[in-house]
């Protein structure tokens, strides 16, 4: 049988493709189980340095699989899904990666949140986002942690209160997505940017990634001071070195791309 | 003589009708009394589905009654006032069905903040929205709680400093409204809304108006173990069931529209 | 020789120009002590009421001096300069007085960071924004402490991970800036904000700045608690008497723009 999820590595850029489209690509649990796996393979290794998710497919994602939340499967079951679900979306936020959603058609419910919770996303002008759980009596109160930290919260309000899918433009408008592109250009416009994160050092980037995390949860004066440090750190990093001193001798830097400990 | 709030129920949906126009439906003590007793009366019932907030005249508010708030009527005065408009506008927030701001024309100082306050808001191409307290040496601190919370930081801080309005597309733009409609179409437009309210279930859509108030001041990940369990919850809720149910077996869901205690 | 910022002062209208140009408004060690001397001369006199911070040249500001931050320097060096960044930044938001960004040019890492600390930012239509750092090997870490928390998150994160400029355009869409004016009318259009400033009280701007960035550092209900409290306070200030009688008065109120204790 064809596998849920499909995983391609080429010249650091990690592709990650759903790939159920019968299903509408739905984030069953064993589709969540896939998806965390095609992440966290050699996620530390030097040879990684960009995820890009897409589907298969008219579909981006459907969401929950409602066929595993019925009565019938359970409290615990509901649970796991639910865990396995918030362990991949926050996941894609802590891994030292980024991580582009490449989006070409309908993310609803959890697969809305999916695109919520990458870094980037690139997305066709007939891409839509919807959360119509209200709908089917299962409010999307997990995909709106995802969507209430990237838009409007009175955008996320009408998201969720009324289910209505709103168009890639307006979710551009909003935050939800990075860029909207035309269909044929998708492709293109979103390697475009992979292979710029492929081209910076891979140990500033994670420590950039990692950092706006860790300073965008705190205050603004605690964020400073987290933020200041990492500056000084990132600068006693080798590739740090490297490139301050190659753009003072006017030549491209040439990274070490390798993990290390900052200086303490 | 006139009231200076209109209540009105019908099919779930409740309308409050701000009532005097010749004071530009200011928002003064007993203004915001008779709100928040049209906002509290049986808000628990089964009944009530969603709140639809307009006003009569061209006015939607202009914030506080300033008569209100001269020395004359001292300290103790204005504490109240200003303690009785905290509390509305937070109820708003708080209270089990979405409100929903139907606007048609002008909202300043206190009348913004309680557009922002709102879940949703539909407004009309011609409606503006100003602080402009600045200009009458009264700064306008509380509508900042809301706005400041509801568009970006420079928004916010232009509106306050300057006292300019904004027009309904910009307010749009940046979150501070939901919907830009013609006139025409006002009636229309938030009353589509307000019955795609009504035809989810009442106790999904409590459950996640409260979630999403509560996920949102937390943290990321205590966010997201709120809302797992809420959606575990929701599940096991009749409605949650039937919602499932319906779904599987291709039908329209028949809620109970009953709260009830959620599964433990 | 030319200092590196020049500082004017007319009718409570502060300017402080960058003036660098020939090294792109690098925001060296020294530049930045130079700026923190600017906003902090006579900060708490009644005379000023509104700073301006515009820069001479087609770079609004290029960041920091890269050639300060050469591993020759050293560790304790890097950590003066980032302190020092910080501390310009910080202040910008806690001083009494509005501060005005005026750009006309590009405005990247750290110059990028001072335009979205900023309560105000007018620019024209040729500005660009960007946080190029991690091309350089220096991820833009201590800007997206500013930016991260003016913008959407994902907005913040496609700048930090490609360093790809944006447009006034976009910038303005998604909040980094509060205009965008044809270059022949960046001059009038922010002067026209300051002098709006200047017509307000001292003391209830004051208020009111301060007021902002507490409240939006709190939780909701303790906000409003803040802000309520404020509230009351202003009306006890003798401008906040004032400007309510002048409006009941239907005249124009003559501030005294004089810091005051507020009443408790």
């Amino acid at each position: 049988p064809e596998p849920l999820t499909v995983r391609q590595q080429n010249s650091g850029i990690r592709r990650i493709i759903l790939n159920n489209p019968k299903k509408r690509n739905a984030l069953s649990l064993s589709m969540l189980e896939s998806l965390r796996e095609n992440i966290l393979t050699d996620v530390d290794s030097d040879d990684l340095r960009v995820i890009v998710i897409s589907a298969k497919g008219p579909v981006f994602s459907s969401g929950h699989d409602l066929k595993e939340l019925t009565s019938a499967q359970g409290r615990e079951y509901h649970t796991k899904v639910f865990h396995t679900c918030a362990e991949v979306m926050t996941l894609i936020q802590d891994i030292p990666v980024p991580v582009i959603a490449m989006v070409n058609g309908v993310a609803t419910a959890a697969g809305c949140q999916l695109v919520a919770s990458c870094d980037v996303a690139v997305v066709t002008e007939k891409s839509t986002f919807a959360t119509p759980g209200v709908n089917v009596g299962l409010f999307c109160s997990t995909p709106a942690v995802a969507i209430g930290r990237a838009v409007p919260r009175k955008v996320a309000m009408e998201m969720l209160f009324t289910g209505t899918p709103i168009s890639a433009h307006d979710a551009l408008l909003h935050g939800l997505v990075s860029k909207v592109v035309p269909e044929e250009r998708l492709e293109e416009e979103t390697m475009a940017i992979a292979q710029r994160v492929c081209q910076a050092s891979r140990p500033v980037v994670a420590l950039g990634k990692a950092t706006f995390q860790r300073q965008m949860a705190q205050g603004r004066d605690a964020a400073y001071a987290t933020a200041s440090k990492v500056m000084v750190d990132n600068l006693a990093l080798r590739d740090g070195q490297e490139g301050i001193r190659a753009f003072i001798e006017k030549r491209k830097p040439v990274w070490s791309n390798k993990a290390e400990k900052a200086h303490d």
